[in-house]
């Protein structure tokens, strides 16, 4: 068969229409290698990849390379001939190749399960300068100046298909279950929680700079500028009342009315433009106004899609984001970002174990979905991070989350003895990390929901219980991360929403779209939030969740 | 059978685990309205929706309520008798319910399908106030000043679900395309064109206000108290130089160090505050200093992720974003956003006409998609927006796109003569829109890509072809909306990128990490971005951008 003609039989099972061009005739090594060596020896294949490693042998009449293309963790082994190009130039890592060969089942007791023997090199990608990553293994923290290059090794690629893996996991979850897909706002006039310190998104420094610009150029017009240009006035006012007293001919008259309006235009500009001050605009109380930035007024990025989705689940029933989310904390912890991504589902007519449950099964869903697409991944994190990432995916997946109510939480934590914690377990007070991951590892060992948390540490939204002491907010806690998700039943009743709005020193006026949902026909509603980097990190056992988004922004650091 | 089991049963097709709480037992409107009428008449089911309109029959005996849940844009008609609540406080537009009854097939000669018969009323949300969106339909522009509940609407709803619709077709064609998707940041120091207005994404406003009110609470020291501050350490040295000469005890000595270390500490203290200074922090030249800012210099939003994708392109092979991107620009059209969705593929050993062909196959899978999951949405699009929305869909679905190349675009479009153009058509200058528009919708009647286009209108990363005039770029032309895709094929030749960087008067070294993608085994490769709301206004026939974003943000506008 020729190369086509195989590309497109093989292609047939997922690409679809399998025509076209070289992207199409090209075989994804993953293809190659999970296929049975029995029914591919002897096909012909287009292969383009990266060599990993590159060996000449045979006193330098053929080479072998490791190729890796990304489509899996795994390289195919590719054996060219002196003949065909000049090895010397193929065998340096990070090379690209795009090479055309047969396929061949290894020699008798070799570990590679299929080879490809080339006998056309049709493109080369030479690694000109020395290969800035070396062969031996770089800490992920080195790895971090290497921003643009980092996704050619074996982990962050690794960690770029997982991710993959489970947003398509979060997409299908939320489909399944008769969920809406919707995009709330990254910039935003309404702040969530009013907490967290939020980044602004504004003009003002570049309508400085730009106007700071413009004045050096053609700088402003002074005061005596601008007098001057008031005595032209009065000067050309004089001359026509002159002329009308004189009673002059029309023409006269018209040509220096035209001459007198011409001086009233060049002054009110002169005057106007002395009265331009550089730098970021002040109110007359010597705060900053905003009333020339591109809103009109403070723009924030978002902290959080959930308020402005609840207008779409108190209108289109089951509803979900899922984009990125900011904080300006100054926090350099291996757990925080200050961009990260959110998946934030919200439900109309569901109650607190509505919520819990859905958590619980999402969730789950998405280490079922690891196990059953991602094994190979998972087991190079197995091998190199963290011996327990499968064994833990396989748990959750399996088990019912424990749930515990905060009260009952509280009294299992206050009768630890031992374990001493650095933080103070009392009722009233929020756990702390180490008391989340106690919980989850030592004393459930598996995940556990904790529920009906005191009013006094919770959100001004999350609905109040019945003993008027507690809301019914929930927080899912998972070995090795502590808080995966947390969510609330929201309060639907206006005047209760309006008291704690109040009791949270917020000011009323901001919030009254948000309790027109509850004016106008009303419904109880729930919602949770999932940091998607903690899900990577509970499911990958890597430690900094910077190594898990592609492009980490930190304190002091937001490289490409 | 009992309202719990028909849900499960129901619910077995598309939820999963039917278990569960008031959430699981509720039968989405959508599915009743689908079923056959047959086999659902006699069922009893849990129903939570908003009424549409509700009006009381037979001397207050009964009352008829059109209710909608968003699931589907059908209501369901409900039928409530007075013995199971106050009728009158169901009835109102808005109101909420959640009612329990028997599904019965309408009566002889009516349009419903089937009907509900409630026996119970579970919940209710009442419209205390006047409900602030009247019946008769406002326009979609009234609407936007309702943002919160314009969601609650028969059109904004309705491309509610179109949308996701969109997003999952999205999701699924570059999944089963073998492509991976990767989250590219929202935050960047670098600009991807170099052109374009950003928004800056800054903490120095917050700052400046924090020490303003701190300053305010607590003023700073002036120049006597810190010259003050010194003569106490000075005082206190001379004290221990005292106490030393004369050779006083140890623990005399000790004190009086111990006292001359506090002063030192106090002073510098002192002057340290004493030179903070309020306000945006300003370089020694004039300009504003970043030093202290989040990520220690100007960061900006994205106005797209492909350079940064083009790092996993070039080690992940094939790939693509689907995110929030932002131009500042004060635009006020019905065409512009300043924050909108892109989605923006990104392939290695790809050429051109891979590109095209994946543009093209990417946008009739869209189209085939709405027709496949989306007709109800669809018609009511047709019905009272745009006549030929499916047909344009059909169209687009099923006829090989038109490729001509630029120069051949120009010269068709010069040959016109029974249209005259307001802007010139001349080799050389960019098309614009209504030449665009010409192209698609009278000459070809179809999309069209054009491709090839001149160097100087173009982004310095595209890749320069043979004849050094063009550049091997192309534009996805359709009805309606014009340009709805722009693509290229990348620069992989490391001089001539550099060349191209340095024409376009742009610093080298800003991009040094992009052009070591082509040092270290450079690979040729290409990528297009979609607007993703241009491709709901094509799709629907809508005609304002506004309208098809759930929260929009232009020029002085960023409600909730």
């Amino acid at each position: 068969m020729e190369v086509a003609e195989v590309a497109a039989e093989m292609a047939a099972t997922t690409l679809g229409n399998p025509e076209g061009r070289v992207l199409r005739r090209i075989t994804k090594i993953k293809k190659i290698l999970e296929a049975d060596v029995g029914s591919w020896a002897g096909r012909r294949v287009l292969v383009g990849g990266w060599v990993k490693t590159g060996r000449e042998q045979g006193k330098g009449s053929f080479a072998f390379l490791e190729v890796n293309d990304g489509s899996c963790l795994a390289n195919l082994q590719v054996i060219c001939e002196a003949s065909t190009y000049p090895l010397a130039e193929l065998v340096p890592t990070g090379t690209s190749v795009l090479v055309e060969g047969e396929l061949k089942p290894p020699p008798e007791g070799v570990k590679q399960r299929i080879e490809l023997k080339v006998d056309k090199v049709l493109e080369v990608g030479p690694v000109g300068e020395k290969y800035p990553l070396p062969k031996t293994r770089l800490t992920l923290e080195n790895l971090r100046d290497f921003m643009h290059l980092r996704a050619r090794t074996n982990t962050i690629s690794a960690v770029a298909r997982i991710r993959d893996e489970l947003a398509h996991a979060t997409h299908a979850f939320f489909r399944q279950n008769g969920f809406r897909y919707i995009h709330t706002p990254i910039i935003t006039t309404s702040d969530c929680e009013g907490a967290g310190e939020m980044f602004q998104a504004t003009v003002l420094f570049s309508q400085a700079e730009k106007l700071a610009k413009e004045i050096k150029e053609n700088p402003l017009p002074t005061e005596s500028d601008v007098e001057a240009a008031k005595l032209v006035v009065k000067e050309k006012g004089e001359i026509v009342a002159q002329l009308k007293s004189t009673k002059a001919s029309k023409p006269e008259i018209t040509a220096a009315v035209s001459e007198l309006n011409k001086a009233k235009e060049t002054a009110s500009r002169l005057e106007e433009r002395s009265k331009l001050t550089p730098g970021i605009p002040v109110k007359p109380d010597g705060g900053f106004s905003f009333d020339s930035d591109f809103f009109k007024k403070p723009a924030f990025l978002t902290v959080s899609g959930q308020l402005q989705v609840e207008t779409y689940a108190c209108a289109v029933g089951s509803v979900y984001t899922f984009g990125p989310t900011f904080r300006a904390e100054n926090s350099h912890t291996s757990r925080h970002l200050a961009e990260f991504w959110m998946v934030e589902p919200e439900m109309a007519f569901a109650t607190l174990e509505d919520d819990m449950d859905y958590a619980e099964e999402y969730v789950k869903f998405m280490c079922q979905w690891l196990l059953d697409n991602s094994r190979e991944d998972m087991e190079f994190m197995v091998k190199n991070y963290d011996k327990t990432a499968i064994e833990r995916l396989k748990l959750v997946a399996s088990s019912p989350f424990a749930r515990v109510s905060y009260t009952e939480a509280v009294e299992i934590l206050m009768g630890v003895t031992d374990k001493k914690f650095e933080n103070k377990v009392e009722w009233g007070i929020d756990l702390a990390s180490e008391h989340e991951r106690y919980l989850t590892e030592v004393i459930f060992k598996k995940p556990v929901i904790v529920y009906n948390y005191p009013k006094g540490i919770k959100a001004f939204y999350m609905r109040l219980n019945d003993d008027q002491k507690t809301v019914a907010a929930m927080d899912v806690l998972v070995p090795k991360v502590g808080e995966l998700v947390g969510g609330s039943q929201r309060e639907e009743r206006l005047d209760i929403l309006k008291q704690r709005i109040l009791d949270a020193d917020l000011p009323l006026e901001i919030y009254e779209w948000y309790l027109d949902l509850r004016r106008y026909g009303t419904v109880k509603h729930s919602g949770f939030g999932l940091g998607f980097e903690r899900m990577i990190l509970f499911a990958t056992g890597l430690d900094n969740i910077r190594d898990v988004i592609p492009f980490p922004r930190y304190p002091g650091r937001a490289d490409l």
